[in-house]
């Protein structure tokens, strides 16, 4: 019996780990690892396991989609129990179910195991809730890679929703300056959440215009802050760090 | 030094569990949980632990609410180790927040443990994915509870965005009617995705015409179904289940 697992790393902090992982990473003989996952996390493998870390991407993402794909597919091929460890969880953004798909169609039947989202785990460390009855009732959450897409989802302002933009960091002046033109109040929080869970987490606090006012040099330095989220709502406390 | 936690249970499986929580429960003096926690996680606390079940929700859902932050302060007040247990992630609804606002104002620092969300657990755990690049690049996790609340949020059909809807079973019928007036596909997939994580398990998958259409019957008996999401997205594969 072939087992094939997408397992969620969760967001950095080695103890928002599953049991369910701990257990599977003991006794899995291939794990396909993300630049993203804490590497600290590993040790819970035995000792002769195939460790592959896959989350070299620089510039050809779509490639490099297809090699993980294949690289799966061969271990699967030749190996027991294979892991193709995730950051987070497997099935928010990450490329998980084009895994699915590509080990389905070489006659695999993959396995999730869900892991601790960042998307809900960085703002919570931050003590930014979600949700939050006085303020909302709902939260998107949304790619801010590319301007297109994300002005295609996000095509007005509206109230009593949070906003969860992840990967948007590089693109946070036109992110801000777009909620303006669609009518996000200029006083609306706005927080740049990095590197949440692990022991370098940092946050940067403010409103949606005094961000958008910010220099060119402001917005290239926060690019180091990389992996972050940014969260638009009211919900966010400015009183806090 | 008193501590005082809101602690995420997960969805259900108690092998969804964090390392941080097991540690965290197995020292705790009192732990406060809700109705949607599974129980068999409370074997992980220490013999002579105060269990007190605060999930009880019936109607008076205010006064309940004080209720229990009145209970949390005194807990906090008498003992060393608090944890507040929260079905999912202490900020994803269940007004994790408005305990922490009270326990503030009582003098004390609550510290967030996160948990795996059934926001994204459920569905993961039917296998439908959050984001599925082929169809969408962003997904709206949002209260069905009132449909004054859901209609304010989701006021027009977004392409490529997945719908999240939590607690809104007993409104099954008014959501799929009135998401078909505001221009979503009648073809657009929606499922019911019912105690996902534990053994009863079950989904529902049909379009959204096709539930729309249902037999008033029908929708008494999808109530007995919660808790439950309703998943709608074109990144639901039909011929699963």
């Amino acid at each position: 019996m072939i087992e094939v697992y997408l397992l969620g790393a969760g967001p950095g902090d080695v103890e928002l780990l599953t049991l369910k992982a701990v257990k599977l990473l003991e006794r899995a003989d291939v794990v396909l690892y993300d630049a993203l996952v804490n590497p600290e996390i590993l040790d819970f493998c035995k000792e002769n396991v195939i460790l592959e870390n896959v989350g070299k991407r620089k510039d050809k993402h779509l490639k490099k989609q297809e090699e993980i794909n294949l690289l799966l597919i061969h271990y699967a091929q030749t190996h027991k129990c294979v892991v193709r460890l995730k950051g987070g969880t497997p099935f928010v953004f990450g490329r998980g179910y084009e895994e699915v798909r590509a080990l389905r169609e070489a006659g695999f039947t993959p396995v999730i195991y869900s892991g601790v989202s960042s998307t809900t785990a960085v703002p919570e460390s931050f003590m930014i809730p979600l949700v939050d009855r006085k303020y909302n009732d709902a939260y998107r959450t949304i790619t801010g890679h590319h301007m297109e897409v994300f002005k295609k989802i996000v095509c007005c302002y509206t109230p009593r929703e949070n906003l969860v933009i992840m990967m948007g960091v590089h693109n946070l002046a036109s992110i801000s300056h777009y909620l303006l033109t669609i009518g996000f109040p200029p006083t609306m929080p706005i927080a740049i959440l990095s590197k949440g869970t692990t022991i370098e987490a940092q946050s940067i606090r403010a409103t949606l215009e005094a961000i958008a006012n910010k220099e060119p040099q402001f917005f290239e330095e926060i690019r180091a802050l990389t992996p972050a989220i940014i969260f638009v709502g009211e919900s966010i406390e400015m009183n806090l760090s």
